[in-house]
């Protein structure tokens, strides 16, 4: 396996000073004793999850090295980006929330609305929710004809998926009829297991590896998030590049020179020791906020986890809420100074935006708006981001920032790696299984019943025999 | 005035079984002893709140009867639609989110894709954050000669929107010029004072009134929300209809008939008595998410507030989460059902959507999407919700679902008011002042400060000479 980093390596800053005892008090701030405590678990944790990943486990750190899938999906991507006017992606979860974020991040604002040149690829639509309003508008807007669908779940059970794709599909045979619709589908899916792959055999779809032994919500950097990406002109070479970079800076098991398990140590202790038991994630850049709401999956159904402890149940997890700056210093900042202090907020600054935009005519005569002249917007943002942190400080709301120098496709893979990295040490510290996730099945379950799907009978009856009708707790219209 | 509710009245249910000690346990449910002890505080407060009205106060409440003002709105926006290809609102927190959670709700998910035709109205961009990748691209992507900028501040004193402003104004003017420049910006505002009403005043624009009296966050349902809804084809009159439904059942002083209060006492109940610091917010829509965004910002803002109880300093508030059914449950499901018990959960269900969508063609051959054939995506999502409520109940999990017959704007304008009451209320509840965010004043000055803005010059020195060179808590790349 040959190695490279992005030409530059790692690019990002943690700022973590305002985090710590010595700006907001020993109350609410993570102390260098406990970072001191929490380092030989730390490096002892790395250790173990070096050897598991040698011994063939661990798996999703090897994705940002498979240049021959990256190449597999460049070349189909540059292909079917001239061909398809439309490509609707469907997928939810962890299949997804990645491509996504990634786009977002990449592409232009108002893509869809760009010239097909001006574009360079198809316009990009998401079919997640089966919400049939979504979904009937979104087939009715495409060119059905010119369309390409990328079916993603790794098993083919997931129903919202499977009814989005099984609605497309038809739609798709009825404007073109059953073999040229074979041919705009392409499922990424289990290689060798599940409903899905089943299909697609039977169909004869191109299909996409989801790889195995990895978790849905740690799939951005495999086909599941990487196919989308490459057809909307992203640079997926250079977001394995970055995700190397990242990893290589991981390499170390040291707690204040690891990135990723700097930042597991002071959410994990800022939750556990001191009550921080919300995660908030800010950065200061709308095209990064898909990214805070992948990481908002991964944080949650990784570390959201029952355990037993001494034979006593524990719900561990910390809640992550996905926040937008400057807008929420509008909407979430009052709450957040001076409601309970039972938050840890992580800020990103962006250090150069691909834009600069300057007020350059400032009315005369309202010298209340002289301090505008010649603001340059991306300045604006980071006083914003560095007035709200000094006065989070101030209100002693322990917080910390992480600095990128741009938004790129390298950086974005930085940011994956580093989130995938902190989640599994953050499973580690908390003593909890980041993968799986054994809490859904119960409402997965309880909605097959509810479908009709033989085999739960018995959770049918349950579920609508059941006091559902109990008019008690009702509060209907007179 | 004359008193006009919606043809059909409210139509709003709240299922709240699942929110009480009998569904969940006495640990995590709400009991009736708990409601029949808040009922006396409410009614004197339902009281009090009637007698400030009275009196003048509590003007949120006025809001929708204004029909001289909708009339007024309506016209202006029936000739603009016409004559404009692009609209732009200029605005954060309170003087934007209820515009976007609007037009979101009612109108075509890709309305900006569609011919001006079956758009009937200009395009809708928003310019909230001053993001500079954001800014450009929208300034480039309008067609600035048919552009009408509609700038939302109540004071002028918002330093993003000012500057967002003034660089849409420049852009403006170098296109058509500064008169007809002019004639193409539409300023909400405070009627009599503050910087952008001198602005205004100055330039000549066109002004509709922000109403005094009334925070920012609760604005929806005047000129602030309405222009732009009109803008884009919104039923504004039917708003104001629903929200009259919702204001007439708001009438009783009865925790367990007025539904406002209801979920005031639920939500308020489940924080102080239950631990439940989290209110998520989930409905199944995603033309409902937006609702979510502008309901996050009213509870954060008006409830997270630090007071004084007998001496002590007190943080007061309950954190909401925006979240999304289904798509949620493969996100954050996982960690509300295994993670820490600490949040009370709000599902919204809708009876009918507007498009029926159902799986038609099931593939031969794979019995296990069986269950799939002839499934009504609406249907789905019923089911995903229930099973979801079922299984968070199952888990412990205290949860409440609101149901609404369908997504139109008379149910719009019932939920933006059934949770603006909801809010006031709570803010009884917890003896905090509902109004009011002064707890984002410390960032706002030192945003200023840093900006040069002259007057805070000792600010200023204080954040640029503190120590936030230092490095000691610094995590660079090599």
């Amino acid at each position: 396996m040959t190695e490279k980093t992005g030409s530059d390596g790692s690019r990002i800053t943690i700022d973590y000073r305002d985090a710590m005892a010595s700006a907001v008090g020993a109350e609410h701030g993570v102390s260098d004793a406990m970072l001191d405590e929490v380092a030989p678990v730390i490096a002892e944790q790395h250790q173990r999850l070096v050897a598991e990943h040698e011994s063939g486990g661990q798996r999703w750190m090897d994705l940002p090295s498979d240049s021959v899938l990256a190449a597999e999906l460049g070349a189909f991507a540059d292909e079917a980006r001239g061909r398809y006017s439309d490509f609707i992606l469907i997928g939810i979860g962890g299949s997804s929330l990645g491509a996504i974020a990634t786009i977002q991040a990449l592409t232009h604002p108002f893509r869809n609305l760009l010239s097909p040149e001006q574009r360079g690829g198809p316009r990009f639509f998401v079919l997640d929710n089966p919400d049939p309003e979504k979904v009937a508008v979104t087939l009715e807007t495409v060119d059905l004809s010119r369309t390409l669908v990328n079916v993603v779940t790794k098993s083919g059970q997931t129903a919202e998926t499977m009814a989005n794709f099984l609605v497309a599909r038809q739609a798709l045979e009825d404007v073109v009829g059953a073999d040229k619709a074979r041919r705009q589908i392409v499922a990424t899916t289990d290689p060798s297991s599940g409903i899905l792959r089943q299909l697609a055999d039977q169909e004869g779809y191109r299909t996409f590896p989801v790889p195995p032994g990895v978790d849905g919500r740690m799939t951005v950097l495999s086909a599941v998030g990487l196919l989308p990406a490459a057809l909307c002109g992203c640079d997926i070479d250079g977001m394995l590049a970055g995700a190397r970079a990242m990893r290589a800076r991981c390499a170390s098991g040291d707690v204040r020179q690891n990135p990723a398990y700097l930042l597991a140590a002071l959410c994990i202790l800022a939750d556990t020791r001191l009550g921080k038991s919300i995660l908030v994630t800010m950065p200061y850049a709308d095209a990064l906020f898909g990214v805070t709401d992948w990481f908002r999956q991964l944080w949650a159904e990784s570390l959201g986890k029952r355990l037993s402890v001494n034979g006593e149940e524990v719900f561990a997890g910390q809640t992550p809420i996905k926040a937008l700056g400057a807008i929420d210093q509008h909407s979430q900042i009052q709450l957040y100074t001076e409601g309970p202090n039972d938050k840890l907020i992580s800020l990103i600054a962006v250090e150069r935006y691909r834009d600069r935009v300057t007020v350059d005519d400032v009315p005369a005569g309202i010298p209340d708006l002289d301090y505008l002249r010649g603001a340059e917007l991306g300045q604006l943002l980071r006083h914003e981001r560095h007035a709200t942190a000094w006065a989070l400080t101030e209100a002693g709301r322990p917080n910390f920032t992480l600095t990128i120098p741009e938004i790129d496709a390298a950086i974005l893979g930085e940011l994956f790696y580093l989130y995938e990295a902190q989640t599994v040490m953050g499973g580690a510290l908390l003593n909890v299984d980041p993968f799986g996730q054994p809490g859904v099945e119960a409402g997965k379950n309880a909605t097959y019943a509810l479908m009709g799907r033989e085999g739960y009978e018995t959770l049918r009856n349950e579920l609508t025999a059941s006091g559902r009708g109990e008019e008690a707790y009702r509060l209907a219209p007179a």
